[in-house]
């Protein structure tokens, strides 16, 4: 049963585990530094599909289906999903999975959704709600472009505050076993907006959430950022990841040393040309659902604190006027109960 | 804590309490048959504001803010709020909520949002997760018809079958008390496709997942129709409420006497103009915290099932040609514990 330790922090006594997992990934992710790690590199972004949207959505079955399958489960096992995206009405998660007939909850948090899912599937397992659940999200380039920012065809130049907006799709399955990664305490982000309206300056935008949710969960584990491997940021990108740690360290709090960030692991940014690094749902799903967890599962890294953020505007609040608000949500795993 | 019984059902245990609810309409609702039982009726359905979403966001605030006074409290002491809407990116809540600094996930249900959020938060209370969560949820008419149809300005006709989007926000504290609606159950719905494509009868694009979400709860619960003052469905209107009670009677459920519909309760279906009845994500959330809260508070009403129902399209969905996957979440609420 979890514990609800401050306003915002909750321990899973139980530490449930994170049974399988599965990244499926486009081309240019798998032409990245992590490319071993990925499950499915897919050449053909449109994954044999009419739509880049009709593609997004099977790469999140196909997801799903791949780390079911390397937990030796069905869909029939699965008795609830946690799963959004980016696209408007959150299409990507309602047409991929709607054949699997699994209990659904629906999720927007932008970018933040892998930790959202993530977080709310073990709070479940840890009060013994699912037996075996499930947490997915994803991303696709040209999906992504289309809907936030202009025709693919245009060939618009980019900032260089810019991210580029990962394909690919993460999925976990959460359930009880004596085998890590464990997930042991979740940190619930509050909506941080510091006034930021350049859109082409994302990292900026969540930077003061994700440093509002790592301040919150350290001061109420009091713990230090030294009593983690790594500290790893959803999608910051490199101008939002080096404001990150100034603004902690306004806070006395320094993470420079076990800091990285899921967009600047994905690509090479010598050599990929994605500017500032990787963004989207599916930046921070397949990072952790390749690499990290692996990772975890080896015991290479013992305890790591996820944060993935969103930015949570539209193309409508954004011609509105209004600036970005930033979440960021944490999930603490382990290799160890 | 919770007990699961089925693999779509959780029993809770403690029974966790609505503590307060508030409802905010607009106009063309505050001249409907329900306008006594509203908190707020917004005249100038701007609100003051600069644009209809800046307004939308506006009644999302104000109706926790009104359903926080009313359980005297202030949003300091909420430690947990789940909220969504029909918007791209689900702005309304982001931007409405986003100066209440309470710990936050975004939802994405559609119109199913009220029951998945009141079903969350419950599940939450009932495991001594919070003391004081939020459940909120809004449309509006000027915000959904310019994003999902046409913009206003144009006039076109509507389809017979064609629902009207309720303008209006209900929000829940929910939290432990002796005092009634008691919340005992929820049922987390599938997606359901039978492979409507008519965007002008969504009623019909939900009623399979009603009658889904309806009958996994009967069967789980082993109880019947007649235990039940009200099956309150979401948003079905009159002609997916007739489909929902044809397609239960194929599996030998006759909901036909205690089935009522929001979308049939919130306007005068004879003199108000709104064809089918209301639609939207308000139009669960305004009924359920205007009119059927405050039934089951007086012991009017003594058990009911409330179902809400989303359509998981959006436009870029239907112009691809794809069907309308519907989902519906229940809620069983009860005078007594």
């Amino acid at each position: 049963m979890s514990i609800r330790i401050s306003k915002s922090t909750i321990l899973l006594d139980t530490k449930p585990s994170v049974l399988s997992y599965a990244a499926i990934v486009g081309k240019k992710e798998g032409e990245g530094p992590l490319a071993r790690h990925f499950d499915v590199i897919c050449d053909d972004t449109t994954l044999g599909e009419e739509t880049w949207e009709k593609a997004e959505s099977q790469m999140q079955r196909n997801a799903v289906s791949k780390a079911l399958e390397k937990a030796k489960l069905s869909s029939a096992d699965l008795e609830l999903l946690f799963a959004g995206d980016l696209l408007n009405q959150c299409i990507s998660s309602s047409y991929g999975l709607r054949d699997l007939q699994v209990p659904f909850y629906g999720l927007y948090g932008a970018c933040s959704t892998m930790a959202e899912s993530l977080g709310l599937i073990s709070i479940f397992a840890d009060n013994q709600l699912v037996t075996y659940g499930a947490a997915v999200t994803s991303s696709h380039f040209c999906t992504a472009e289309r809907q936030f920012r202009q025709p693919l065809e245009y060939g618009g130049q980019r900032a260089p505050t810019a991210q580029w907006t990962v394909t690919g799709s993460g999925a976990v399955i959460v359930g009880q076993s004596n085998k890590p990664p464990y997930v042991k305490a979740v940190t619930i982000g509050k909506i941080v907006d510091l006034g930021v309206k350049d859109i082409n300056n994302m990292g900026a935008a969540m930077a003061p959430a994700a440093a509002d949710t790592i301040g919150t969960y350290l001061k109420d584990t009091k713990t230090n950022p030294g009593d983690y491997d790594l500290i790893l940021t959803g999608d910051l990108g490199t101008v939002g990841s080096d404001l990150l740690i100034d603004l902690l360290k306004h806070d006395q709090i320094d993470i420079s040393q076990v800091h990285n960030d899921c967009g600047k692991l994905i690509y090479d940014l010598e050599s990929q040309d994605v500017h500032a690094g990787g963004s989207g749902c599916g930046c921070a799903a397949s990072v952790l659902c390749a690499y990290i967890l692996k990772r975890i599962s080896e015991g290479v890294l013992k305890n790591v604190l996820f944060v993935a953020t969103g930015a949570l505007m539209s193309t409508t609040s954004f011609q509105q006027g209004e600036s970005i608000p930033g979440i960021a949500h944490l999930v603490h795993l382990s290799d160890h109960k």
